[in-house]
């Protein structure tokens, strides 16, 4: 069995979190001088791991495996959050290229092909996914040539300047793969919770987004009486506190919604708002409860605008992101290898946070595992996990591997719900 | 009897109406090259009318009578608001012209003393209140070095550019006057509504602006499971909502609340606030409602942080304005005049805005007379009074000052109450 050195993947982890290091946290986004310093380090180490290594167009760091027959993808992401931790993505990578030199180094994993990446952005600086969208064959050169980052930097500006815009897409060779896999931290704290070390992911929740949008008749707040007043912000505190009780009643055990944007229009004390809006997030597991939490959104629009004397509407704020099922044979090899490391001590969850795995799943059987994340914080600075646990997460991801490798997977169910 | 000329009114009305015209509007800020333009003629005037006028040091336009005795000092004011009415504080200062120029062409008015102003800044531009706050004697030398309009430039600057920067301040000259009268559009739609031409004003309402903030703590809007949240937005939205019921349940027939802005921080789709604020303004003519709807929101952030997760903290976002009762005699002597000159066709209403008169009466007896608003808008270029009724409100004021300079004000309550 391919025995994973520990003191060789925290040095890694250590090493890479230099590239962008700010205190405990790490500034690394992607395409910033530190992300493309990091990834040239990367393909480095993937190269002396024994794999074809290599920067593609987009700023993939790809690794190829020589060796022959189907092979097994891990990866996740480098790029990091405007104020990021130092493992969000970036574990799942080391975990990967951890993994390609302990199949190497042990004689019954040495002929199986395990490739490694670090797609680019992830986190969305430019365009969310766009490495894994690209790897997947979607043309993402549209996408690339109108990208810009918050500071207005286009996206091709900043491919051109890492060196990059010469080199070819990485594209899924069609037939090679078996599976992808993406380990990665939890982000929340249901595992520390729950007192488990290994979450096996069964999905990643679905998402969508709406602006509710609230037209009244922009006032004098003095001169104006209660009773003629068609107060655009009123209506909204009125239908925020509606939904919030109807999505409680709706609500699955894994259902969570955000009111995470307000805003009144003039914003002024002594004006009754003329406007008002919200954007609602909310996300589950399962499609059909977030057709229902929508359908409880329009009938909370349909009486609000029957009560008036407000307008009501809603429209979709981003594109709606689908459910994706884990393959289940693939959380079956992860679950029997965190039984085999760590007896007792793992759970099956939903992912809450999107991840390349949605992407890929569109194309490969995928499979996810999750360590804890200290007090659930990730998206900060301060986002960790304890070493033994980080260690036992690639050594449960290298056992499933090899089972994953020997046993193949029969059906290639899995991917949008 | 003094009567009034509608013609010479409106005409000069009209005129004044040219000085910053914006389609129907008016924009004419305190201090700008309009509003200069615009006092500059109206000096001109009122000297015309007899009066020694002036523009003091601050920019408030006076017109002093030559004739002895008690006088009666009628004024409001001629800046406006960024995109003004042609009437809201205008039309008070013409009347106030008017009826200087009547009651020297009535034999038994003649030697009556009718002074007239038009205040500096009632709207706030640079300091509200400022011109008739210098003439009651309040030290304002140190507001004016500090204040600032939007675009940043200094009050102080703006006086000099007028060439006012050496003239003196005007100032209330002890025992001149009898009462002060500011007749005034009403701004809101009561009038109209109860189908009424003249408002006898009984109290400007008091107003309370308080600031309500909810500190919870800020988190990833997926992986952070809804009962372990410490929602800022949430806890806003329920505080919202409770107070909209309480407040309802308070509230007497004038009482008037507005949530105008709310903001959510970081205000971010996919991210749980970890702060929101709101300010809350409330008015209403009496004291006592005030504090109660003062003490229901003490009352309502106490319940708040003893329920949790969020800590609700109120404090004072602007300082409170206490109600002003308008002097009982003068109310009486602009009811009679109103019964005489449209007889039932008047009522008796509160200020559910502020006036220069709420300054005034803490050093004389004040009185305040509205005429209809046109459905009830005001601020706004398309601000508009019916020309019948500025006429009648005119008349009404002319006749209502000679019977208040006739009998004398006995009594001099009214005031803060």
């Amino acid at each position: 069995m391919p025995a994973i050195n520990p003191q060789r993947l925290l040095d890694d982890l250590r090493r890479l979190r230099t590239f962008g290091a700010q205190g405990n946290g790490v500034v690394r986004l992607a395409l910033s001088p530190a992300d493309i310093e990091s990834r040239r380090w990367l393909a480095k180490r993937l190269t002396e791991a024994g794999l074809d290594a290599r920067i593609d167009g987009i700023g993939t760091v790809f690794g190829r495996s020589r060796a022959k027959g189907k092979a097994l993808l891990i990866g996740s992401h480098t790029d990091t959050q405007p104020t990021g931790g130092w493992l969000d993505g970036a574990m799942g990578v080391i975990y990967g290229l951890e993994i390609a030199r302990a199949f190497r180094e042990s004689p019954d994993s040495r002929d199986l092909a395990v490739d490694v990446a670090s797609w680019m952005d992830e986190e969305g600086t430019y365009a969310g996914f766009i490495g894994s969208r690209s790897f997947c064959g979607e043309p993402v050169a549209g996408i690339v040539a109108r990208a810009r980052n918050r500071e207005g930097q286009p996206m091709s500006e900043a491919i051109r300047a890492a060196g990059l815009a010469d080199q070819p897409l990485a594209r899924m060779e069609a037939g090679r793969y078996a599976a992808y896999l993406e380990p990665h931290i939890e982000q929340g704290g249901r595992l520390e919770a729950a007192g488990k070390r290994i979450g096996v992911v069964t999905t990643i929740v679905g998402i969508r987004e709406l602006r509710i949008a609230f037209r009244g008749q922009q006032n004098h707040a003095g001169t104006t009486p209660m009773d003629i007043r068609r107060d655009a912000g009123a209506a909204l505190i009125r239908f925020a506190a509606a939904l919030q009780s109807e999505f409680r009643a709706l609500a699955g055990p894994q259902t969570v919604w955000n009111i995470g944007r307000v805003e009144f229009t003039p914003g002024s004390a002594s004006i009754v708002p003329g406007h008002a809006e919200m954007v609602l997030q909310f996300r589950d597991p399962e499609a059909a409860r977030l057709d229902a939490l929508e359908a409880k959104v329009a009938t909370l629009v349909e009486s609000a605008n029957a009560a008036g004397p407000v307008g009501v509407s809603v429209a979709p704020f981003d594109d709606p992101v689908a459910p994706t099922v884990m393959n289940a044979e693939l959380q079956t090899h992860i679950a029997r290898a965190a039984e085999q490391h760590a007896p007792g001590a793992w759970m099956r969850m939903a992912s809450a946070a999107g991840h390349d795995a949605q992407v890929l799943a569109g194309r490969l059987p995928c499979g996810m595992l999750f360590v804890p994340s200290i007090a659930g914080i990730s998206h900060d600075f301060a986002e960790d996990t304890s070493e033994d646990d980080i260690v036992l997460g690639c050594q449960v991801a290298a056992t499933a591997a090899l089972s994953i490798l020997r046993d193949g997977i029969t059906k290639a169910q899995g991917g949008a719900a």
